[in-house]
């Protein structure tokens, strides 16, 4: 394929990416395929010889989009939100047009360079401490990670090389390998990832909530800040929910009041597509010398090298979408965003308490209901199964306090409150069939 | 930004790629720009309100473009190649438009079948052996990973973890802290990351080169197979060179004959946009118990949890551009890029040994030449600093025992014998000149 071709091809694309959008609604949110239905389509072998373009594309409809659960349909209230705007489609193009691999500065400077500054931008919006950016001579700093597993690793892999340079500057004889083997860090039982304990052996898991542990683990004091960030950017609807991220930056550093690293991902609410976790710290040097000890690059305040921040040595151009999304929505726009998906969470939690066969499980501040049938795990187990059987909206369950919980989450972009009606009077109508059911087998 | 309005957009963003690599060997191949340069150029807030696409897409060359290095330029002979096709673009314009977010089958069923089933594609490709695809109901399979070094660290986690059960089967009393500090693992000097050094502490560097190494790791049944793949998909041009990412198979598995792992990247050299870092395990339990134990999970043959194959729990649909690419050039059309690859570096070669005042400094067996001025160090550090300051073409440096080396890699799609000649020439002409200064500063 050439360029001539591509200009054809791409316009091809453009369109049938925003009819996808478009007319998402007209798709069943979550598929029917069974496992392993995608390989009886599909030949064996990769073909010897070229294809054409149209039988691809035709085969997307016939392949791929009947095993797709549709994330962007409004009818989507399972997991959580995951950004995909049209601003960041277009950055994200841009990005594999040029195709660069911003490992260093010389790489391809305008890589690292938009990401710095992207990343201060994004900091000072959410009102990071000024010791989280890197200025004009700044020590600090923020960097893309693809997801917060990775920023997780790469804080705790920093923490770990710092506490073990201080415990041998006071103990010579001790090697690596025993300072790690009685290093603790302590974390949530709520986190999602188990990363952390690859890196330090011994973990320490604090039960209960979010804000038990930021007590427990000494950073109040980052806490407050993080709440008082996102409350800036939006509105009063913010608290220690949505801070969740940074329960990451206390770790390794228990007992003490500040956090060195702080990570979010805006490829959930954000606006701006996967992946996008985005990290700051205060001192860039405890996490570049974790990575690499070189003098030169030391003395360099100057050059960022991304490559000693992260896991990969390779990297996309990913602040491009960061800024096409900021400028095209502007920061009012994203904090409109931001509230609707509240206000449409409170939409819904009124209509639940409206209904007194339903109980709302946790406090609704963002976009996240939980909610369950007054009853029991096994009543909300088989609504749970009704509702996602009958394809019109798809939700996820978790586990509260020994409940069984159906989540409702407020994801899509185009999600509207005659969506949030619309749910409700599924869901409202599948328990009324299933109440009557049971009471009609108990009777 | 509407669908309407992103109709629009997305088509002069598909135009302006196709321009930027139709023209690409108009532009100066590495910037002018000294580092800070962006900082100056941007505000220092993010807009308050939306600003205008065309502003942004003028800001893109005002801003970016000269400090871009471009990687595709026909002119850019440094590093390594890194892949940028058109059916990619395509692929990826694709997954952004579905933005599903695939960690679990059922999150959307297409996104783990179509990749369980390209790398089964691609593993047959390059003729692996049978253990590692996954086919109807096989014990093997591939993932994609982000990058080489992800793979390395997910391959030394599953092996550590399987060490760790194995010894604790014998020695009921030691904790997996002890045995890690006893755990030993071998890798060659000449990898770029130290990623397994995070998970084994104590690390084993073999030096020289990579057969070798695979020598002393006991691999070389793998590595025989590694060269028989590679040989098999690409013709008679390849040889251990290209297989250096099997190293990452053998750590963790020295003095055993077969590796349990094999990763490489076509994110590099077959037209696959980054991030695309392929693979395969032969016991997939192996990789997905050390990410997870979940007996459920494991009667499963058929739902792929690809979450456990990995370290992030986000994952694109990455195999999207795997299977356009695959096929609109069809394996001959992948064969015939690299063969023509290899050709221009043999090609290059020639060149170099017609000059005796040069001299090749590594057998040239696929994509890369290592050649020097006869001479000192200094030398080839002046020469390599004067073409790049003249900024008609691009290279990097490397060490070769003791001796300053210049890498002339062929990397772009584009690059045709017209760009190797005049490569060589503008290397000889700034040669001239610098051996002519030289030697009347000797005289």
């Amino acid at each position: 394929m050439d360029a001539t071709e591509f200009r054809k091809r791409g316009k091809e694309m453009v369109d049938y990416i925003a009819d996808y959008i478009e007319k998402i609604e007209e798709r069943q949110v979550y598929p029917d395929v069974e496992p392993g239905y995608l390989r009886a389509l599909i030949p064996e072998f990769a073909p010897e010889t070229p294809e054409r373009f149209e039988d691809i594309l035709k085969d997307v409809e016939r392949i791929i989009m009947p095993g797709v659960t549709h994330w962007h349909s409004p009818y989507f209230f399972a997991y959580f939100p995951t950004a995909n705007s049209f601003p960041a489609l277009l950055g994200d193009m841009l990005s594999g047009g040029i195709g660069c691999i911003g490992f260093s500065w010389a790489s391809s400077p305008a890589c690292t360079e938009l990401e710095t500054v992207m990343l201060d931008w994004l900091g000072k919006m959410i009102n990071l401490p000024p010791q989280f950016l890197a200025g004009k001579d700044g020590e600090g700093g923020g960097v893309i990670q693809g997801t917060a597993s990775e920023a997780t690793l790469v804080a705790m892999l920093a923490a770990r090389t710092k506490a073990i340079r201080h415990i041998q500057l006071d103990n010579e004889n001790l090697t690596q390998g025993e300072i790690i083997g009685r290093l603790v860090a302590y974390t949530s039982d709520q986190v999602s990832t188990l990363f952390p304990a690859l890196l330090v052996p011994r973990m320490r898991w604090i039960f209960g909530n979010v804000l038990n542990f930021l007590k427990a683990a000494g950073a109040i004091k980052l806490f407050q800040r993080g709440e008082r960030a996102t409350n800036d950017l939006l509105g009063n609807d913010i608290n220690h929910l949505e801070c969740f991220p940074i329960c990451h930056c206390a770790i390794g550093k228990p007992y003490r009041g500040y956090a060195d690293s702080f990570n979010f991902n805006p490829h959930k609410w954000l606006l701006v597509n996967f992946d996008c976790s985005t990290m700051w710290v205060k001192k860039r040097l405890d996490l570049t010398c974790a990575f690499k000890i070189d003098p030169v690059y030391l003395k360099s305040h100057l050059c960022f090298i991304l490559q000693h921040w992260q896991i990969p040595l390779g990297r996309r151009f990913r602040s491009l979408k960061m800024w096409f999304v900021f400028r095209m929505y502007g920061v009012s726009g994203l904090q409109e965003y931001i509230r609707k998906h509240v206000r449409l969470a409170h939409e819904f939690k009124d209509l639940v308490l409206q209904d007194d066969r339903f109980e709302i499980c946790a406090d609704v501040i963002l976009g996240l209901v939980c909610f369950r049938l007054k009853g029991s795990n096994e009543l909300n187990e088989v609504l749970l199964k009704n509702i996602n059987d009958a394809r019109k909206i798809h939700l996820v369950p978790c586990h509260l306090r020994g409940k069984f919980v159906l989540r409702f989450a407020i994801c899509a972009r185009t999600v509207e409150s005659s969506h949030i009606q619309f749910a409700w009077k599924n869901i409202t109508t599948i328990a009324s069939v299933l109440l009557k059911t049971q009471k009609q087998s108990t009777d």
